[in-house]
């Protein structure tokens, strides 16, 4: 994305753009059937539970004048109407904890004034919020998510972390709270005699641990080992909503002598009580506002405003990654005008306005690429198998894969040349075939191993469409008619769900490695370089690394330090945008131009440093570690949550189906030594797309007694 | 071990095997210095802490006539004797729970009989001691340990996992109390109040979760990737005391409110409280036992006399498995001719006698294995770094390893060629650096990398020694004073230490394998393989192994049902031991020979499936991932808790240290091509000694795009 400021160009450009795919987003949701439930129920919960959470903190602190109703209420009609007329749908809306915080600012202000009171708090908000959008409107017609190229690594992984450790406080301050006399409720009850307290928040560490061990657990159950196929793909989808089920199960089984209200429970007017209602019509009410405040709520507004611009535009940046391979065109100008509406829709019905957040919506990108992976490979295997039973040769076989392959991409202007990878590797692949002699065969099982080789043809693309997040945003909805049902889940199985969610966003951030990186043995940090994008292992001294990661750790602290400062609090953004400037002008006097490119790149190009190996003594062995799962797979690729993938290619490697008397001996035939490891190897690699994430790489690990081979290697190579 | 039933001749065998090495077992424990500490205090806590418990159990149920000071005086005394004068240093006795089974019984019959009484219990379990050991003197007298060599790994392993499922139900059983009111105390106590107990419950829950998850975690410290490699070596090797030590200072932080007896502790008399002596000199009441009694003894003496003899020999046996590669010969029939002598003196100053327990023996072993090797390691890297300062050859620094090598090894008739393994890897890499030119050169680090290589040549050996026994059993002579310390730990983090014991006797247990071979999903069965001895996996049709498994789990459950009957409950050895017929002649019915032979095997000798593998790309990556530390590979050789060490060579494959211009074409030269792929691999491969753990295997796991290896290989064998 170029820097514009040409006022309303940014906008018609995104406009452009989505429109095209407009139609597509649609039939494509719908097109994947009932499968795109795993995506929609997994972000649903990560959305729902921390709404509802935070609207139970913003009714303590505004003492019931807001709650979890109006929260989801928001989070539910600002997530449909994104999804429907939104530019990029893979960004999730919510309320989030620092509109909570600028709120319970508002309220403390409000209720002290004579003029204002409680009672015209929600209308006030109303102004607020429509400062806020004139605001928005204003940085989206002047182009200035146009900057967003300029938020490096640096200052969106520092955001990242930001929010998982104020996730995580929010999950240790529950916690121990659980302990302690809520603020809320009757200090009479039993179940706040000491004695109860004590065994309350002693229940709350177990159920709270036991859902984020579970949690953690369940989300891994693809490369389980024990159960169907079937049964982990169920668990690696639904596992976290089927933990909170299970856990809230568990905290059903004291009930001897157990008072009621052991353990806590999610608290919550019933949509339907008397008085729930009372801020849809604060629009009326608006105008009994002080012109005085009405001009002040200027300076709150520009709060909102700075944070809303931040938040909504690293989210949407955060969800739409390079390394997702989107299709799609990103959309920043027009979301955030888009916002601007919703802000004010939020403000003139009472309720606090959502914007996009963050970890929900790059782990919603992250569920859709796992979803498409499963549709393109049943897909091509179906394909692959119906041209067998037509005795297909190789190459009318790629052919109608390539094919299938096409009719799953969304043909748009915006996308890379359809099938890239897939052609290349079956040009090649048709190419040795026809060395061998194969090309005019039928092909069969032992040319072609569908389950295997369609796997090492498959891209990691996302499934972009709009379905899940509608979908999400109705069952948020639906949480508001739920209320009776949500209201069982313990309070402390949330507060395991926060841990949860602060945990999740870790891998995958440069950042948080780097930090680990400073506690590992030094003979073990290359450990790092084989499982993350890490270039900065090899090519930047570990001090300079080091003093990088030790300023942005300073810097982190400073942030988190200031949330805790009670009104500066909401004005952590400004200080994370502050770092543009302090990364373009003052961090280049103390590091190198290339070590800091390299700490602080945008994307990676990188071959992978290690993959799994097999035997080939042992073709039995052999036969049954070419069925490693593909999902497992691509969890391992896509699992690093931030979204960072891997271009590595599959560790999938030889054919399960050489002919007996290859066994010995299956890959060292001397044409594939003479030709492999020519010079041209290299070439060959560096010419390969970058985008097909088919790495071709050639490893050996013999490990022979000592090192025998090492001696040999030493001796060859001096004679 | 032949089975021979002349009188005498086995103890005979066995003290002349045993006195050869006992000078050695003394000064090779000695020449370890502090290191003998790390498995001392493993064993020392693993002996300890379920004898502290049973000790209560054993309080509770003979109204205070024994506590936990007798059974920790029986632990003492009996493993001080053995570990001086008994024949297999390895074992380590203790009190264990059929012996207070056992007790029990023999209390509840006592106590209602009026000639017999409270008063003479102990008395009289004098008597049925003097009878137990004259058994145990004939049995050992005639040879009955002969038959040991009939208990295969059927037996064994049930064996094992009953006793697993015996730990574990204690494990539960505790916990589950902690949420009722104890048979001891004050039922009046703020503490056993329905609401504190609720607390008391969920506070055992998290100590003993917590103690069971970080003891486990901890014990794989070594491939932990945080920390130095020191910090990392002490928390494996002292992380389990340690955590008891953490989770203990856990359970004192609740402080405010808490009422005393939260959490619920250990209980015991102080040894020098009034009343702690009288059984001492219970042999001066043991002719006031009436005549009947005396003689009705010789029932429950022949139940325990049994339950001894299986006991002692298989906590014998598993210590000592082929897998150890151990030294110095074992003593089945003098080991059994001690434990008359001890049973005799426990019986005679009125304390349980103590027998051979599972699982710490084996444990025990495996915490010397660890020991021996890092010693091993240390001695022969200085001897490297030292020849090479010297400007050794290649064949001079082998010569002075091999001779530093043998200095460590015991000098034993019973021994095998001193080094075999080092010897023969010598010859071939000296053959291999002189067809390279690089013989009477001095030896440097690119030649011999001396921490790499080192690795690859140490054997699985065990530092087989007296010491580490006598210090434990010292060690917990010394509980009977830290009484009052030793009352700090809360019962819940002993739960938790029970749980942690099962789950660490699992792995390397084949039947538990098996049941969980029951539950993998058809395409992942092959992990089994990869990570354990299996042979099965391969030979034996799945239907004939879950069938197998499920007789053998079916076999279990009943021994399992029978330790809940009341008094047969001590009978279950009886049952296993009857797998010995039911094995020969029963069985061979049902299963091929075959068949029964794998599933059934004594001993493995099996190639590798899988080792990691290397890049071979980046050369970086490869330098440094030939720093794996040597310890971490070793735990995963030797943590598979049975102590079934895998014949597998270690990971580390290429030398780190090729030139330059080698590193793109490293491991393929031709030479190598020829020699290593030629059909001859397998004969040198088979020739091998299988003592010697370097397998010679040679792997390679290209990963070129979808399957171009496999296309080519396809290609050039059909051309």
């Amino acid at each position: 994305m170029e820097e514009t400021f040409v006022p309303f160009r940014g906008i018609k450009n995104d406009l452009k753009g989505r429109l095209l795919c407009y139609k597509q987003d649609w039939s494509g949701g719908l097109r994947a059937g009932i499968r795109i439930l795993a995506p929609t129920t997994y972000i649903f919960f990560a959305s729902a539970i921390p709404v509802i959470s935070f609207g139970e903190q913003l009714e303590r602190d505004t003492d019931g004048t807001l709650t979890a109703v109006q929260t989801l209420a928001s989070t539910a009609i600002c997530g449909v109407i994104h999804s429907i007329v939104g530019g990029q749908p893979l960004l999730i809306l919510g309320v989030a904890e620092p509109t909570v915080i600028m709120y319970t600012f508002m309220f403390n202000f409000a209720k002290d004034r004579k003029d204002l009171g409680q009672k015209l708090f929600l209308a006030w908000t109303g102004w607020v919020c429509v400062w806020t959008s004139l605001l928005l409107f204003l940085l989206a017609v002047l182009g200035a998510c146009s900057l967003i190229n300029r938020f490096t690594r640096l200052a969106g992984e520092l955001f990242g972390l930001l929010i998982a450790m104020l996730f995580m406080q929010e999950a240790i301050r529950g916690v121990v709270e659980e302990f302690g006399i809520p603020q809320r409720g009757n200090s009479n009850q039993t179940a706040l005699l000491p004695s109860w307290r004590f065994g309350n928040g002693m229940f709350a560490l177990v159920l709270s641990f036991g859902l984020l061990l579970t949690a953690l657990k369940s989300r891994k159950a693809r490369s389980w080992r024990y159960g169907t196929g079937w049964l982990r793909g169920i668990i690696a989808d639904y596992g976290v909503p089927l933990m909170v089920i299970v856990w809230t199960g568990v905290s059903y089984i004291p009930v001897n002598d157990v008072p009621r209200g052991i353990p806590r429970r999610l608290f919550s007017p019933n949509p339907w009580s008397a008085g729930a209602y009372s801020n849809w019509t604060v629009i009326k009410e608006m105008l009994d506002v002080p012109p005085l405040y009405i001009v002040g709520a200027f300076i709150p507004a520009t709060m909102i405003a700075v944070l809303y611009y931040f938040d909504h535009s690293v989210a949407s940046q955060l969800s739409q990654q390079q390394e997702f391979n989107l299709k799609k065109p990103s959309s920043y100008h027009y979301d955030l005008l888009l916002l601007g509406f919703l802000v004010i829709l939020c403000g003139l019905i009472g309720i606090p306005p959502s914007n996009g957040v963050i970890p929900q919506s790059p782990m919603h990108t992250k569920s859709l690429a796992t979803l498409k992976h499963q549709l393109l490979r049943n897909k091509l295997v179906s394909t692959a198998r119906d041209s067998m039973r037509r005795n297909a040769n190789l190459s009318q076989l790629y052919r109608n894969m390539q094919e299938a392959y096409n009719e799953m991409q969304t043909p748009l202007v915006y996308q890379t040349p359809a099938a890239l990878g897939l052609k290349e590797l079956k040009d090649s692949t048709v190419q040795q075939a026809s060395s061998g002699g194969y090309i005019d065969a039928p092909v069969d099982e032992s040319v072609f191993d569908v389950d295997k080789d369609i796997d090492d043809l498959l891209p990691v693309e996302v499934k972009e469409q709009r379905v899940s997040n509608l979908l999400q945003a109705f069952m948020v909805g639906g949480c508001v008619a739920a209320m009776p049902l949500l209201k069982k889940i313990p309070t402390s199985v949330l507060w395991g769900y926060f841990a949860f969610m602060a945990i999740e966003s870790l891998p995958g951030n440069q950042f948080w490695e780097r930090i680990l990186l400073l506690f590992t043995a030094p003979s073990r940090r290359y450990k790092v370089l084989e499982e993350y994008h890490a270039t900065f292992v090899e090519t930047v001294p570990f001090k300079t690394i080091a003093f990088f990661t030790l300023f942005q750790t300073a810097y982190l602290l400073l942030c988190f330090g200031i949330t805790w400062i009670p009104i500066a609090g909401v004005l952590f953004p400004l200080l994370i945008m502050f770092l543009v400037p302090v990364r373009q002008y003052f961090l280049p006097k103390f590091f190198k131009g290339a070590h800091l490119q390299d700490l602080d790149a945008a994307e990676y190009e990188e071959y992978p440093a290690i993959t799994y190996n097999l035997s080939f003594e042992d073709p039995v062995t052999q036969t049954r570690a070419t069925n490693i799962d593909s999902g497992e797979i691509f969890d391992e690729i896509i699992t690093r949550s931030r979204g960072e993938i891997r271009h590595a290619s599959s560790p999938k490697v030889m054919s399960s189906t050489q002919t007996p008397h290859e066994e010995m001996m299956p890959v060292y035939s001397p044409r594939l030594t003479q030709r492999a490891y020519s010079p041209r190897l290299n070439e060959i690699r560096t010419e390969r797309s970058p985008r097909s994430n088919q790495g071709l790489e050639i490893k050996q690990t013999p490990s022979p007694g000592p090192s025998i081979l090492g001696q040999i290697n030493r001796g060859s190579s001096s004679s």
